[in-house]
């Protein structure tokens, strides 16, 4: 419906534009409920973009209902942002049910490197096998062992730089890798790596414009068995609503306003026709 | 002032327009301190909605420092939404010394029925009688008992389900019980049932736009020994100033910032005028 | 560049517009980062006002973390507003870790006085001799022990009335005090203090209004010895940005939205041509 394969060039490789506007129309048909273990300062902006997408925030991270609400998830987040010792515990809680039940699940190691009790928290949980692993060049090179780590929750490595750091982390744990960036690279354990080229700098002004993308990533992957169409998909349908907002801000401000407005008017039509997507990065 | 009894037509029941303009005259001019101890997802937003209709917000949320606080505060909302250790410790303080004190008290059983731990601290709560308990269809039919509660913190039974529910919990409790829906329904301990039909399915897109409502309805219960009114007009001021909120909404981002704007800009005029009372659920 | 001083008059005290406006500018070459322990309520509305200024947020508030991190930040804020056993413990390790670093730090003692356990926690806080101290003036002269604390968190002593307990608070912990109000007063240990004229009531109606001030202190106060300069530079910048949001909201939520985006545009010359600096209060 959404489009003529029979009219179409062929897919430039194994994530399409038409795969991505189809999944979010599911998304929109199957609400997906997300589970959050996610850090205090976004808990907000991410239940409030989940909802916006047409997803169903459920921000559950306590031990003991951590561990018994997995199974019932359409998908998981694990964010490392403020990482306190019931949401460590809550975490691997999580991680384990979630694996247990068949529930795919997102880490998102905020700032690992330089501060310890995270970087080994992360080292764990990715241990775990997360079905995504999300972050910025700097978060993905300290997970990987191939660096020191950012400043901070900054990235101050270049998105390509990451690229091996992320298919090393890939292929050991059997995720898929996205690195934000200018380009969001999308890495598979094996295989071609996706790009996705939309976006704007706007989403590096205001606080959680990278961890609700690790929500919207976890509802995704509950919509097909393909996580790196999932990332992919997820991908795009931020940042093009991230587009749209740009186009309408003035400031930081009201980017983040009108980017829930785009989230929600945000067609899979939109999708097909505004994705760009990149095969050799 | 607000309203003229003589030219108007009789009241439909115990509860008018015009009673629920003149609270919100009172609340202007009293400016109720009100206790929160709520989730941390909605914490930000429940301050704002506080300041807009122009009660002052203490999120004061510790065990020792809630005890403390309750006796002087004007009116206190328990929220089940993120019920840490700690919170759960400073709930069952500020329900003990907000009753000692006469202070009223809303609870709100976010999520409750599946998740186990919140749903005992639910039912232990409860029976601290709550001079107010607000939830959706839900949540209340999990909180009496009369269901297996619904799906994370969404509501799946429609309201006019969980009137009998409401009915068995406000006359167990003493409490009012006001559940959530396209039709809020305020249900008293005994006697009739308010319905109050404004609001916008806005309100649903946007986190914590049912848990702000429980504690604009504790500032409301700290300005009138009833707390049917109390529930319903703060029901009242709250879905009229979403309804004008929708109006110039473009979706759920800017529909929350309008919100809060029209919380500033409601008159007691305003809801004399456009509240939709309904007598018989 | 930004002001031609042998045109000027001469500069009316201690602190100027120009060198105001120049500290503005090294902020945004400069990217500060601001480690933050501050409350629940308003960690997403102080991350965005720091990167909306030019500033990086590092909300790392946990025992280990914080002690690990005060070394590597800019600048720390410790903010009382909802100070859990966690938050606690780190405050005392990023005060002792930035004493030990020379990393300057803000104290700001949110709601003391009538609450025990924070205005403990402040007083223990306020002896390791923070660069700034930062209140309203309820906040101040409680902490001063001039008096018996505010109604939770508003202000209800005039500004003037605080300046003596400011002035004591200074000389006894060598700090700079400041003092919100309709002139926000910046007191140093000895000499003048300096008054900041700008501003508008609608950041009172806004949570976090003070609290990430506080936060922007603390980015200022990395760039310059001077710590009066940096306290009154953070203040002008911020109300002078408030004071354009104003002139574009509708109410509250209009204005929080425009002040990120008005805190983005604000440039070295608004500040030189806007700032009002008052001399003797």
């Amino acid at each position: 419906m959404h489009h003529d394969k029979d009219a179409s060039p062929p897919p430039p490789g194994p994530v399409t534009a038409g795969d991505c506007a189809q999944l979010l129309a599911d998304l929109r048909g199957t609400v997906p409920l997300v589970q959050c273990v996610t850090n205090a300062v976004v808990t907000n902006f991410t239940a409030n973009v989940l909802l916006a997408i047409g997803a169903a925030p459920a921000m559950v991270d306590l031990p003991g209902e951590a561990r018994q609400f997995a199974p019932v998830a359409s998908g998981v987040l694990l964010n490392l942002g403020t990482p306190t010792g019931p949401q460590r515990e809550a975490m691997l809680e999580a991680a384990d049910a979630a694996n247990s039940a068949g529930t795919p699940w997102v880490l998102d190691p905020v700032a690992v490197g330089f501060l310890t009790l995270r970087t080994e928290t992360a080292a764990t949980l990715a241990s775990r096998r997360p079905t995504i692993i999300r972050g910025n060049a700097s978060e993905i090179i300290a997970l990987a062992g191939a660096g020191g780590g950012g400043r901070g929750v900054d990235s101050v490595d270049e998105p390509d730089a990451a690229l091996d750091a992320a298919r090393s982390l890939a292929s050991r744990h059997g995720s898929v890798v996205a690195v934000s960036g200018a380009v969001d690279a999308i890495v598979p354990p094996s295989g071609t790596v996706v790009g996705v080229a939309n976006g704007t700098p706007l989403l590096t002004r205001v606080t959680g414009g990278g961890c609700a993308l690790g929500a919207v990533m976890a509802a995704f992957a509950s919509l097909t068995p393909d996580p790196l169409l999932a990332a992919a998909a997820a991908t795009g349908a931020y940042t093009l609503a991230a587009e749209a907002a740009a186009a309408r801000a003035a400031g930081p401000g009201t980017f983040a306003v009108h980017f829930l407005d785009a989230l929600a008017a945000l067609a899979p039509d939109d999708v097909e026709r505004g994705l760009q997507l990149q095969e050799s990065l």
